[in-house]
């Protein structure tokens, strides 16, 4: 159940001065394998890369959100010229099948045919729609992913999970689909509000804790400062490397223990609080941060890590501007339910994923409801 | 671009006296695998399967429409004894995305899980959208099909194409997504209008043509009478060991030329009709009679066949109660253009599928739209 240690070279990279101005990753699934580039700034190469494939005559079109088309202005007019744009309301609301019946509509309507490519350029919930989109459209056509987000480069543009929202939970729909390249500039974060960098900051402190402890070291540390800390793309880099890493092992999250579960370190306690404070009441990442605290202290409470790593997850998530207890109470109960229906729930026992050591998560089954709820309470559920 | 011979063993089952009782085909896809039983009635069987699964502690869930639930009261009471059902509305309008939420709140509703098993129970549009919601629902849950129509036993519970409709076009959205065991009980076409009943001979007349000129000549020495001619599971079974072997050798549609498009022999003619009539106008297979024609006027105008074949071809259409022209004259120049919007046109180029002689079909790239035109009229549609 624990994450092999994954290649280590790469980890030299995380001095700054070794930071190439623009990096690649292969991520490799056979023929599904794909390329992520990191940069400081990717507009050159991203223009060209969209310039070529019209070459080439294939149908492009970009799936974007409202906010990101105006935050990012100067992108679009560089990269995307000529190329159709659907721009969906900003907001969680916009992961559903309706939007989803928008994108398909829209893609029809330019004549995408099975050769075509559609270019997802905003955040997880544009990746997620536009990526299932193109998983679904035509049974399928290629599709890149552009992230504008921190939560997006590191977390939702690797591993192929695509999909949306129903009435009774989130990421309920979709499908297995890989993007043929991600592109994460480094450039586009400067638009991004300073609380959606630092819940994206939430996904960075999480890949440490589950997969590398020097990773976790690096942000200990010194917090990242923003979007412009010389750090950010061998950060990012390495988080996407890791996350390739576990998905490679278990692409389609079949693994009976460990395997891409261990993703969702902190993320059980997360999508309890986003059900129970309704959606958009924290931001992903802020859950998380709450979470990853949750995921510490119960490996304490199960005695695999002392409460010094605990307070260490703590201090990391504080750092970084992310909540570390619910903001304000919520009922204990509807989280407990709330738990249960998480789709990674199995035949009704409470699964968890914990940490063994920092730097090292384990999937944990039949864990005792009691623990949980004191856990609960330790970070401000309210009784009842 | 020939389909090459499958095992001709089976054929032999085709003489009445050889029909067993059931009988099953396994489709080889690896790990995707699964049985297809056939036989006179199968109540028993797959009641008995049910209840096995039930008892396994899996999460069932049925997927049916009105008209079906209300056609087949008793195979419902008898299998389905215990599992949730959801009907949509009867007819094509169903498969479109919103019913595609409805079954997978309903799925979700019912809690099923990623162990979970739905059961299709209908004709092609249950199939597909159950199939499609199995797809996607948790990015994947297996799924049955017991198909109710004799369309849906030969082409569409066969080969892991599911999805819906946009208002562009029809299964412009979907998955291949296979089923784990798919039930052909002939009782249950008993209930089956005699129009429907025929619709779903143009299949099988379509899979004798362009795979196995035995089959072809089986229903041309005497037309199919009905769901109780002694003959039907052999010959139900025949099409889908064709079906099954052009979609082993090419399972998501990739292949350049041949490969699965041959199932779309007479499709594009057919599409266009449908299209340009309106959904509804034609049953699929109605429509599909008059492009099998077609098919065979363009193979011979194409000088593959001769005039002979081309009587043949309309002969057994005729006996089988399809039409062999269109009803009522269609504008001819809208016909053309639903033609060049049919997804499987590859950069705008007419792309169909000939007989090369009655059993063997091939595609073939850059017809002349005159000699199309030509067809068009001489199938009865007008000028303008």
């Amino acid at each position: 159940t624990r994450l092999d240690a994954v290649d280590r070279a790469v980890l030299e990279a995380l001095v700054p001065d070794g930071v190439e101005p623009v990096q690649h990753l292969n991520v490799e699934l056979g023929d599904r394998s794909y390329p992520i580039a990191f940069g400081a700034d990717l507009s050159a190469e991203l223009t060209e890369a969209v310039r070529r494939e019209l070459a080439g005559g294939r149908r492009l079109a970009v799936v974007t959100d409202e906010r990101v088309r105006a935050a990012q202005a100067a992108l679009f007019e560089a990269a995307f010229a000529g190329v159709p744009v659907l721009a969906v309301p900003g907001g969680e609301t916009s992961k559903c099948l309706s939007q989803l019946e928008a994108v398909c509509d829209f893609l029809a309507a330019e004549r995408v045919d099975r050769r075509g490519l559609v270019l997802a350029v905003g955040g997880g919930v544009v990746g997620d729609l536009a990526g299932f989109a193109a998983a679904s459209y035509l049974r399928g056509v290629d599709f890149w992913q552009v992230p504008t987000t921190l939560l997006a480069m590191v977390d939702s543009a690797v591993g192929g999970k695509t999909g949306v929202n129903l009435k009774a939970g989130k990421n309920l729909v979709g499908a297995f689909h890989q993007p043929r390249a991600v592109w994460c500039s480094m450039r586009v974060l400067e638009t991004l509000p300073e609380r959606e960098f630092a819940a994206g900051m939430a996904e960075v402190i999480k890949t440490g804790l589950l997969g590398d402890a020097r990773l976790f070291e690096t942000v200990a540390e010194e917090a990242v400062s923003g979007p412009r800390d010389p750090r950010l793309p061998a950060i990012v880099r390495r988080c996407c490397e890791i996350k390739a890493a576990v998905v490679k092992a278990d692409e389609r999250e079949t693994a009976a223990s460990g395997g891409r579960a261990l993703l969702n370190l902190g993320h059980t306690f997360a999508h309890a609080i986003e059900a129970v404070a309704g959606y958009g009441e924290y931001l992903h990442g802020e859950a998380v941060g709450v979470g990853l605290v949750a995921a510490a202290r119960l490996s304490a409470a199960l005695g695999l890590i002392g409460e010094g790593a605990v307070q260490q997850v703590e201090t990391v998530v504080a750092a970084h501007a992310l909540p570390v207890a619910l903001r304000a109470p919520l009922p204990l109960e509807a989280l407990m339910a709330a738990m249960q229906r998480d789709k990674k729930v199995r035949d009704g026992r409470l699964r968890f994923v914990v940490m063994e050591k920092l730097g090292q998560a384990a999937t944990r089954e039949d864990v005792d409801a009691e623990l949980v709820r004191a856990i609960w309470r330790r970070l401000g559920a309210a009784a009842g």
